[in-house]
């Protein structure tokens, strides 16, 4: 699946260190990049914003992203032919189509994909900067904006499913962590909608439950999950159950992750009580 | 495969706890809602009686069930061409289809999907409310009345079958149980056409089954489970052939609990001798 | 595979105990029903019963017959488009064509289908009773008359292969046994066209054998099978020989399961000596 | 695979004991036919046999062989449609073909195939003698001298590839062994064209090995091996460097088997010494 | 794949033992052959030697070739019907080609084919010797100069890819190894263009390195191996950097061996020095 | 996928031994190359300047490079049919192309291939040089000019996935390791654009990491890796910030390695402070 990006207002994101300077240099040295990073950290809002920051022209610069998958084909990177009334016609793929025309093309979580949609991606992250297309018998060159950006989260995968390293050793790596408690609190106000005292709570409880993420055997929750739980409670949904429904019950099947869960929200909105 | 709804009449549901009101607050905050709970506890009713609550116009707001296996394929969530007289012609599937026009797609047992399903929905589940459709080579912005809902039973599944914590952490979660008794009691007899000393007994008889079920390793009767004893106890069949047959038989082929199940049978129903 | 049925004959079968009622009942109930028994015990038969036993008119009501197997699809049960001359045509599936026009359809040792298979019957089975053809872009509402049945062998099963619970809970569940040794002798007299005495023998032998079979580890000779021990009799093959055949090498390859079959064969028919 | 004969020559086979009365009775009485023994007994030679044997006209009941394997699909065996001249043909499949005009189809190794081509026959091999052929939207009954036969090695299968009780309690079993001695004696001289001290020999040779093929864990040889000898002394290859290849090294790979082998060569052939 | 041999000069081969008079009468007697030996022993050469051996007229008799692999199926070997200009044409595949004009088909390294490869020759390889083809709705019967050839490597197989004994008993077995040191001195000379020191070096080298094979854990190297060294040295790269790169590198990764060999060739080079 | 090369400025390669002469020599000899090494070592780079040493006329000898993985079909490399504007046209794949016309055919990874690719190979690699195409129905004689080169990395492979020696056993090997120092330091100062100081502290560090590659279980890095870091500096990121994010992050996810990673890039650029 991919996603076209062509919006032309800045996109809202706050840098959490320097990568927006790494990112730059790695797109003027011709290198792809390698996000890497837990779920809901951002990495597709830092996308959307280098985007909008490498633009040269009064127009964003081209961002197509690839959600990738087990079942995601060569095919549906490069392209194919579709029958067209009786005749074939060919539809580039995200991949191909990004590298004609420039911009960045984002294969999201690239673990997923199998291993020939790693491989497609080889002569495009090295020197040669080429797409070789074997259905339309032509080799196409990259275009010179033409930047290749993978992800995926190093907590996440299973040893099994990991880059080689004849793909890996092709790119720069930027990692993204969570934002630091003030940052997170700003997005939390930003995003859901509600004051700054309960953007500081939820951004608390955020990084309560991380510290005890390793222990609980889970996934810590993401700053999208405490903006969930923000718009609920803007909402008029108490902050006990929004954070119930938003965080607990949305992280884990686990009723020991629940309970710990709903001790530190006590914890932490009790100034409420 | 999907069900479409378009019923006029208000659903027969009767609310467990403050589900209605959260439901709510995330279809008006634009989250996606993960139902969570075992077999046969109205998740559809649920879901049938929201989507009548939410209507604010005189039709009901469209919904479309699918439910998830092994076997289903981007295609038959988003859309395919099919061939007719000589030319292809797009149908949308139920995911682009409640996309465009609003309502809610219900995807029932979601972790019975393969992960490309799962991957399909990320860019409609967050901020970008984007399905991107690579066969029509365009990308569909969700309707403001958009409400994607996806349902598990965390009971149920194996270790193996899991949401990715990148698939999970985009949806707020809700989770409805077993009806208390005397709200389960209203239902058997609403559904099942007994009167209410039966419906009770059967209620009663579905709070000791599953008081077992742990012990006895199995997933205990749904409320379903109960209506269907009623059912044939109210065409004849007698009260205890009736438990035996839709109750012992139906969810266990292992003949302890079969003995086990009898024996509380015949407690309950012992004021009938 | 599908068997239509649509004899007008009543077709030849004695109730073992109850089965006639409760099945009338889950018709009437529109529940449902779930078949569990051994192999060959009449499972079939009892169904071509009960279509003629439920018919309302002169016609028979219909039933149609699908043997689960891992390769069924859901389009060998819903139906497909079939290119001919040039055009396509759809062809209903037998559930979707049951569904349409009522009477019973049989899904045999469902527990052999992959998990979409019985997926697709989620929404006939439940207070819906719809199914959604996406090929065809609707959704048909069953036919009052319409009966789902599934049936499967409850010892037979490895414990790998198994109905999930959120398909079982929405069937009335009836078990069918090996038959009463009289009742037995009858169905083997009359489908083998021996003597009262020779079926009398066969069915003492099924009894004998069926009750060594857990220590043997086999499955129970079915009434089938003594009624083909019974046909080799009356065309000449000597009984001891006929059982050979029919009987012990026809149910295993174990050699001490042989020997353990040839001593009760000879015990049983002394007698002729 | 299938192989279609209509061979009228009498096809060359010596019965080893009553298995061809055996067959004619469940021919007579519409029973299905399991055979079971070793590789290279005579199966295929004894089934051209009977179809000759059965035969009530001037022609040869006809005789259908399937050699069963992992990739033999339910279209392999009932027909399909195939494309010719932009226009769609049906082509009766050979368990169709035999099924509409009479004669024996044989499932060679049947338990090689999947589980869907066992399910196919079951409609055909019990009472109802019926194939539904979805595809043609029709149910064939079969022919009154419709024989369906399968085969399978019991020493030779692996206990996780085995036949269904519920698919094996469908059949009436013979089983065939390596012939006695003399028997196989008249065989080998008559197929290698080898005069009688030469095949005594071989049959001796044969009746050795096998009586070690347990301890060497080993499939003996069978006749169709001993016969190959034969053939390679008929043409000048010296005694033991025929039975060295045709024997030896063709049964196995194991340097230990082979040099057992070579002294039974020996012991057998000291005579021509 | 298949390769098509018809050229008419002698091919170079010299006999190891009586395998030309073994392959003979196995022809003659309408036998099939297995050639069982390790890789680049010549295998394909005795094959094209034979095939000109054979000839009873001025024209060689046709060889084809066929790389046995996992994917090749049935189709592959008997044959497709292909598109062109919109109509459909049958193309016989190798093995049906071969069994219609004569020559030798062979299946190089059978046992990496799935077994209904395998299955496909059976009939061709018994007293039947007839190529069913299901989709031409007939059976051809084989040419009497048809010869049917398999091989595979005894030593280079798992135990799990095994060839079954419904399959290999229909073969006559031929074995063939490293060829004695003068001979294959003789064909390094002949083949590498080296004079005849070097080749006897060279010789040498592989049946030293032939003896440790067993405890070093590598497949010993091939004559062909040999012959490569040979033609780098006549190329002028220093015998021991040619042996090092042809013989040491090429047979494996493991350091340790590649230590081992190199000893070897300073034993066997010293001369030169 | 596959890359056509066509360049005609000479390629920037400086040897690090005799490879070149050996490559020549094997060209010559008409023998196939199997590369081993391990990833960003330069084994693309050598094969573009030996198809521009080899050329002998003014046109640089034709270069092919498909990236072999899992679902690479003898198809990809030989050819297929397209449908075009109603009819069907063949298109040559890279290795018939190359086999046509001459040139290097280059397999990178040949590993991860399926083992059909391997095989299709065979006829091209051994005294016959052909490939068969069964879909055209001829067999082509490769180009005199043909050279076929496969490559695999020894230490990245798993022990699943190995080269058959029937495969192996057809090719001469060449080995390319890390670059010495002074030659890894003229690469990185010419790739990526730094002074020779900054080129000699990466390539130092390179040496530094390769060091402890074993004891921590990584892929040491690459050439490539260094030149990123180059790069990087280049265009204004600190030193270290390009250390880690070009090397330790890209390399490894695991925290131990980035420690170390990190002490030697401080030891190596203490200088700078």
């Amino acid at each position: 699946m991919n996603v076209a990006t062509s919006r032309t207002e800045k996109p809202y994101y706050i840098p959490q260190a320097d990568e927006v300077e790494v990112f730059r240099a790695a797109y003027q040295g011709r290198m792809p990049v390698l996000l890497k990073g837990p779920t809901g950290v951002g990495k597709t809002r830092f996308l959307e914003y280098m985007s909008w920051d490498l633009s040269e022209t009064d127009e964003q610069l081209r961002m197509e992203t690839v959600s990738c998958n087990d079942d995601l084909t060569v095919g549906d990177l490069v392209g194919r032919y579709v029958l067209e009334g009786g005749d074939t016609r060919w539809i580039d793929g995200p991949l191909l189509s990004v590298a004609r025309t420039g911009g960045i093309c984002y294969l999201d979580e690239i673990v997923e994909a199998r291993k020939d949609t790693m491989v497609v991606i080889h002569s495009l992250s090295d020197h040669r900067r080429e797409l070789p297309v074997s259905r339309l018998g032509e080799t196409i060159t990259a275009h010179e904006h033409f930047q290749l950006v993978v992800s995926y989260n190093p907590g996440y995968q299973s040893t099994v499913k990991d880059l080689k390293d004849s793909t890996r050793q092709r790119f720069v790596a930027i990692e993204l962590g969570f934002p630091p408690e003030a940052l997170e609190t700003d997005i939390v106000a930003h995003e859901a909608g509600v004051d700054r005292q309960v953007a500081e709570r939820l951004a608390l409880l955020g990084r309560k439950v991380r510290a005890i993420q390793t222990d609980m055997m889970i996934e810590g929750p993401s700053t999208r999950v405490l903006i969930h739980a923000g718009r609920l409670i803007s909402r008029g949904v108490p902050a006990r159950r929004a954070c119930e429904t938003a965080v607990a019950l949305a992280i884990s099947d686990d009723v020991e992750v629940h309970t710990a869960i709903r001790e530190l929200v006590t914890a932490v909105f009790a100034a409420d009580d």
